[in-house]
């Protein structure tokens, strides 16, 4: 039973799950406190406004956002779809969207993941293409776990997930990560099942690997197969999210000349994957396409259409049909079934992948100018950079506010990432999103994180 | 605290909510029962296998689809917009989709309700795009209900509304509505209210007129207001669902020989509409787009963004961001923002209510010449009819699905409109959705109807 909060404002109530447990969402928020810095209004145009001409661009972020434009030859394909069939994109779509996206998607999987054995391929029945892969992941935690049940959420987490899961009444149980690594650990996710009516609620245990905040890599062995152990021992999905995965290059394969992108891990090999595994993917980072909102759930058929009969519909099938009835169409997805396979698209892939590693490079070579200021990078992957700030006794909210109001650099607070009992240790962080500008643009960072750290904050 | 349930293929258990409470999505229910038609492999082609050109093509008449291809110069539109910022469109998008489309929506009602009084009008604060309709009516719900709560739902219900409740925990109360109107009774309503324990559990009630399934357009003085009344009395969200609003003509236009769109109703010249009413709004079927995703959200700007200060966000603000991050783009949002407006564009919205109409007068024709076989329209609308069917003892879900199966007829069935309890009124009854197919098509139904009636159901 949810007791009700109130506005004067409005005769009816609201949902305290919703109202209360679920927080603001952060990238709005940021972008909230963007608007307040000066140039935010116009930042493309050279103001007439003399003070406004002393005021460098806005230089957002905030959001996971990618810092170029989708490839031109998926945009032209795009244009493409339309003209030939612009029609029938505008009509309704399967609940699991475009039959040759799922068949591209899986295809790449077993290609991407080297699916070693007919009973681990993963097959057109095991994809649905959803709205975004927050829509994923929303559908994934409703399918099982209800009111009063737990997922574990290693932290820092990424944001979204935790409000889904606040705002449909699930408790959230974090398992805390630390530096360097930020890795979580098996052991005390072990602990947290040994006792029994904790273990009970436990429904799913989420991993984001390379992680959103902290760019962190799971290490394969180590790492994810004790946790699948885990998962598959007490009954609990192991519910993955790989948003982030097409950005990792095989080092060894560069030695020989030819770049290739990174085998993520081996979990899709075992015979039991499917029982265990949610995998979570989105289109919109790889592509550079956030804005046509594609993401995937990969999982067990059962999960999806569901497993009785031919006729009847998993619980992912019954959640999409509530909330997307079918991604949007016109028609982005044939668009990008064509790209997962088309060479010159594979290449852009690899040169944006490349780009961003050496993003990365130039953004730690840079922070370590300010280190003497305080500023230092905890740790970072191809689109995030976790970085403690030098004011000690101040809350990162407060930091990304004034970052964003004064000095025009909008980033995240640690304390978006975390429960609220746990703020301590993310106060002193602030999620860089490193991918959104190219690296001219990250050369203005020192200078204005140089100029902020002499500044009091409240 | 939710029991699971569990399927043995998996390791994990499933969310009761969602696997047990939230039956089967219809549309794909009708579309597994469609596959079973002979001609429904090749539906559009002559089949070279003799026994198949004796087959008539599939008559899918179960998802509400418009019959027919968006306006030309939408088509064109948006492709226009895409050749003009593809790549603007391919990233993310605010949380409540393209100013341009709210402030287009925004004044279009205002004209379309005649909305009087200053503090009356909706500005683009009030309005959220949202990726369809079941998207906005997703997002609602988890606004003002959480676990334990109770919404109403006239019967019989559009399934979406109770299977997304249903998957949220939250309780459905049933109010029966019956032939020949098929609307509410306010005071049965006002009796649910009464009584205490239960009226302390509703958080909203949900009105869709014109009504899907039944087509029955709530009369206005009678129904709408007093409910609205009541509603604002004890504290209950009105949420008023009007995706078929667009269908309505004027009749006393049409006597001076310029025909116009009805006005609704007066709702929104209430003073108090914005703290009691939530509007859910479907560009699909005025536009012909489903397939493009996009509905829409109108209510109280407390609701939306948040009141308290100028960087909150509402529950609509969190579920958006949870659900959608942004509605998608490439970038049907704004071709449909123009053609809100476009006087053309108007023109082919108004000739395809026309023509709705006359679709709707043929059906009924068409049933007439079959009432001697059982067959009776017992309510209909520009989208749907609800037709009841000559098998007293055989159940509703049987019948479409034999419908399908022998004679490629896809409705569907009143049962999934209807609470378990109740199921025995809709038993008889099912849902043509008689927009989606042109008049001749149409034709060939009483020939169908015939046939299916001398046969013996199980």
């Amino acid at each position: 039973m949810s007791a009700s909060s109130s506005c004067s404002e409005l005769s009816y109530k609201l949902n305290k799950h919703l109202e209360q447990d679920c927080p603001a969402p952060p990238v709005s928020l940021g972008r909230a406190w963007a608007e307040a810095y000066p140039s935010a209004q116009s930042p493309y145009k050279t103001s007439t406004h003399e003070a406004k001409q002393c005021v460098p661009d806005l230089l957002n972020l905030a959001q996971g956002v990618p810092g170029h434009s989708p490839s031109s030859g998926l945009l032209q394909r795009v244009q493409l779809e339309l003209e030939k069939d612009c029609m029938a994109a505008a009509s309704y779509g399967p609940v699991f969207g475009a039959p040759e996206l799922r068949a591209a998607l899986a295809e790449d999987m077993n290609q991407r993941y080297a699916v070693q054995g007919e009973q681990c391929r993963i097959n057109v029945q095991n994809v649905a293409i959803t709205a975004g892969a927050n829509m994923a992941a929303a559908v994934a935690f409703q399918a099982v776990a209800g009111p009063g049940d737990a997922v574990v959420l290693p932290t820092p987490w990424y944001f979204n997930h935790q409000m889904t899961l606040a705002s449909l009444g699930v408790d959230v149980i974090p398992l805390p990560t630390s530096a360097p690594f930020f890795e979580p650990d098996p052991s005390s996710f072990a602990i947290l099942l040994k006792d029994e009516a904790i273990s009970r609620r436990i429904k799913a245990l989420v991993l984001v690997t390379p992680n959103n905040p902290t760019g962190a890599i799971y290490s394969e062995e180590e790492v994810l197969h004790r946790f699948a152990d885990l998962c598959k021992d007490h009954g609990v999905a192991l519910i993955l999210d790989e948003t982030y995965r097409d950005f990792l290059l095989d080092e060894s394969g560069a030695r020989e000349g030819q770049e290739v992108l990174k085998r993520p891990h081996t979990l899709f090999s075992r015979p039991d994957w499917q029982s265990t595994i949610i995998h979570i993917y989105s289109f919109s980072k790889s592509f550079a396409i956030p804005g046509w909102r594609l993401g995937a759930l990969v999982a067990h058929e059962a999960l999806l259409a569901g497993a009785i009969s031919p006729q009847s519909f998993g619980p992912v099938a019954k959640a999409l049909d509530n909330y997307q009835i079918c991604p949007a169409r016109i028609d982005a997805q044939r668009a990008v079934a064509w790209a997962i396979h088309d060479s010159n698209e594979k290449t852009w892939r690899l040169q944006n992948a490349k780009s961003l590693l050496a993003r990365r490079t130039a953004f730690l070579e840079l922070i370590t100018a300010v280190e003497k200021n305080g500023w230092k990078v905890e740790c970072t992957g191809a689109y995030y950079a976790y970085v403690s700030h030098p004011w000690v006794r101040v809350s990162s909210e407060i930091v990304a506010k004034e970052l964003a109001q004064r000095v025009g650099v909008v980033v995240l607070p640690g304390a978006f990432f975390t429960p609220a009992q746990s703020r301590e240790s993310a106060a002193q962080r602030l999620r860089f999103s490193i991918a959104n500008v190219s690296i001219d643009r990250l050369r203005e960072l020192p200078a204005r994180l140089e100029l902020i750290s002499q500044m009091e904050l409240a």
